[in-house]
């Protein structure tokens, strides 16, 4: 796998050991400065080679007058300069032999007019000197595994599995903070801006031969190479999940759309055929998106459609049946060696219908262990949703009023809510189920936070837990589909 | 207004200013006894008179031994036996002249056999004495206003504006620190359980005449009395706009409702007709209904369903369009006249279509204040949404970069964003119409908290932010639609 990547024709781009930035500077409001300054921030340690007609030096790196004054051809140039200088620069970009390039500034196809023109020059000077260009118009690359961050915004956050291509800056500069409230990370996600050289379908390709991405994720305003994509994509999705987000089928999603990268957007239906024929799953929204990522990611295939719902309260047991009901899921009566299991672990009161309530508890560790764990072993059942809330207020709480002293108290509920994830996360590894939890409670508290980082997806409401199970399931017929079909050619 | 409460029968159990708690004791795990701690922390005032049929004092409150013995007739007896001594202990409380009490207890009409003979007997006796009940098997009431809570769980944040009806007691105890995320509060909630007296018609009166309550949400499994509903409804919308959930429509919900309170769910299409009868607005999630509740809640409702989006970046800009479409929201063109105001405010590379995307700034300050202030003033415009990221870290940077001391950048950060919520929240309130903030951020964050706390609603993606502004266009047609059905009658 590792080998086909370091083979893979984009390789470089996204992994350089070296780069030259052309368009930093000393004052640190302009766009270059900034996106040196994200690099740094980024830990990047391969060779930098900021380029300036004046400086000596740029936030302390040695300058250069010139990409041709370099000392060494760099993997990679990225070039933030006015439009009207970005072809030539790329000229002696050639003349140096650098053979790739993120071309970060805008003022090309997308204004139109003169535009058009210059991003024609543009695509000239690339062809004519081999070099592979991302852009223009767009944010650049980020690739925390090789501490590589070429857009606005500092990286947070760890190293993850999702690879973006997006036609979208924003959805890969402005989404390192919410990805990382769902303990989520970028492999590597690539700004595709105006497409001049390599668009989406390339990108997809490269995402798909990546080792480090799990989970390809694509925002789309319009593909351009229709019969190319679904190629493509028929051929990664038996061995990796590819989620789509398309927002121009509407009335205002077409035309915002048209307005921000030029894409002619088509109606809904042919999208959601393209997706079809590709084997994509298609998410409503953003957060779907990566809602469904993470599932993908982190947790094994089911084998069938048919959950099971553990709750202690009704209300919140009826709306999460409610939403299993119209993600697709199915309900399993629970066999009778499991009811009986439960028999002994449950209070009078508790119902092992399906949704299984069980109000009172005889003891609150087996809501955790014991009885998770009845349920996802049931022959019936092939996927777990658990109601969890657990505040770490409550706990200490209890445990002083259960005469723990205010300072033991403090830790032994941290140590308890780490415990506790622990012992959830191991039930997801022993099992080969799927296990989901969903709660009300903030994201970002200490329960929600431990599961998230010990590989258990959680999510706020019952209805996004039940719709990223629902697409688990669809992933595995998609799979099993495509594989079928990649035999039969 | 708040003399009809006053005089409602049913505020003496909403607000009493005295109660007596019949279970609790000094074992802090029994769940009369976490009762009356939840009532200690809410800060209750009143008189409280724990019963203990041998201790002396409870959680240093004077005990007594029965309700008889009490040193005066309480406004509210509240109940948490086991089932069997309940009916004889409403018996006490009837002799003693208390005519409101809350059964918690749980055992009857739910658990069918005997469970139905205990609740008819119950009814008995509390018809017998008038007393009006709450329950059984029920959570109780909050009501932060008179800093009353019987539910199991502490109270967190604030008393608010959104009264709920609940047939389901964890959407009562359960939500307290969800509603916070979203500083919200409830003016009061009441868990009905099995309402066998008392029920929801019955309460959604109440909340009706409430002056704390602004909006009211229903959580709903089956509807008995479905004509007194709807008449109750409609003389309501013309002037408090009322949300439900209703999630007995699916399978999975019509099952799992049917094991949780019995209530028998009718088909989706006969509770949509019935909301649509009564002018009640349908939520689809929980998380929708309190969407709901706070954008009806905190915003002016608007003229029409046209609306302009904000931004500075295309993708999100593209997905709000996508996002309002969805919603049924209409876009406007911007009028020459605002046109020719923005036009000195924004980059060249600006789009002044709808969404306006303004890229590039100029001045970053004009996004929160010159620019929506522009755009809500446009004559065409009913509603402005508008993407917000402003985060601390990022703001933090940027000063210490612009040569401020890390410490006053701290101080700075924190003023800047304060006087930013303050800013927004005087555009909401000079201008009558709805504005909404959408971000992908944590809602945790300074900026969004900040902008909750000074009545600006913001919601974590556009989705939420366009569902919630159509709510506002729907109930502005609802209730201009029932105010005149009322003036027919």
């Amino acid at each position: 796998m590792k080998k086909i990547t370091h083979s893979h024709s984009l390789y470089s781009m996204i992994n350089p050991s070296s780069i030259t930035l052309v368009g930093a500077s000393n004052n640190l409001r302009s766009m270059g400065s900034v996106l040196l300054m994200s690099l740094r921030e980024a830990g990047y340690d391969g060779a930098m080679y900021p380029v300036h007609p004046k400086e000596d030096e740029v936030q302390s790196y040695r300058a250069y007058r010139s990409v041709t004054d370099l000392p060494e051809i760099p993997d990679l140039a990225v070039i933030v300069l006015p439009t009207a200088i970005v072809s030539k620069t790329l000229e002696q970009c050639g003349e140096k032999g650098i053979r790739n390039a993120i071309v970060i500034s805008g003022g090309f196809k997308e204004v139109g007019g003169q535009g058009l023109k210059l991003e024609e020059e543009l695509v000239a000077t690339a062809k004519k000197w081999g070099i592979r260009i991302i852009g223009p118009n767009c944010m650049g690359v980020v690739n925390p595994h090789h501490k590589m961050n070429t857009t606005t915004l500092a990286y947070e956050g760890r190293a993850g599995f999702v690879g973006l291509v997006s036609q979208s800056g924003s959805f890969v500069a402005q989404m390192f903070d919410y990805l990382n409230q769902l303990n989520l990370g970028f492999s590597t996600a690539i700004s595709v801006g105006n497409e001049a050289l390599t668009d989406t379908v390339d990108w997809l390709e490269y995402l798909g031969t990546c080792p480090k991405t799990k989970v390809i994720a694509l925002y789309i305003e319009g593909i351009k190479r229709g019969r190319a994509f679904i190629g493509m994509a028929r051929s990664i999705v038996p061995h990796k999940p590819i989620v789509a987000l398309y927002v121009g089928g509407s009335e205002g999603g077409r035309r915002a759309g048209l307005s921000h990268t030029g894409a002619m957007a088509g109606p809904d239906q042919l999208y959601e055929s393209i997706f079809r024929q590709s084997g994509v799953l298609r998410a409503d929204t953003l957060i779907e998106m990566f809602d469904f990522c993470l599932a993908l990611g982190t947790l094994p295939l089911p084998n069938g459609n048919r959950v099971v719902v553990q709750t202690h309260s009704g209300g919140p047991g009826t709306a999460a049946a409610d939403a299993c009901s119209r993600a697709g899921l199915d309900f399993t009566a629970l066999s009778d060696y499991t009811r009986s299991k439960l028999s002994e672990l449950v209070s009078a009161t508790a119902s092992l219908n399906n949704p299984v309530d069980l109000t009172f508890q005889k003891n609150p560790q087996y809501y955790f262990k014991e009885i998770p764990e009845a349920l996802i072993e049931d022959k019936n059942a092939d996927i777990l949703m658990i109601y969890l809330i657990m505040p770490i207020k409550e706990i200490r709480r209890r445990l002083i009023q259960g005469d723990v002293s205010e300072e033991n108290a403090v830790k032994l509920a941290e140590e308890m809510i780490l415990a506790n994830a622990k012992t959830m996360a191991d039930l997801l590894k022993r099992n080969n189920k799927p296990l989901i939890g969903y709660t009300w409670r903030n994201m970002a508290e200490e329960h929600p936070r431990a599961l998230l980082e010990n590989g258990v997806p959680i999510f706020q409401g019952p209805e996004r837990a039940a719709r990223a199970a629902a697409a688990l399931v669809k992933y595995k017929r998609l799979r099993e589909m495509f594989s079928a079909r990649a035999l039969k050619i």
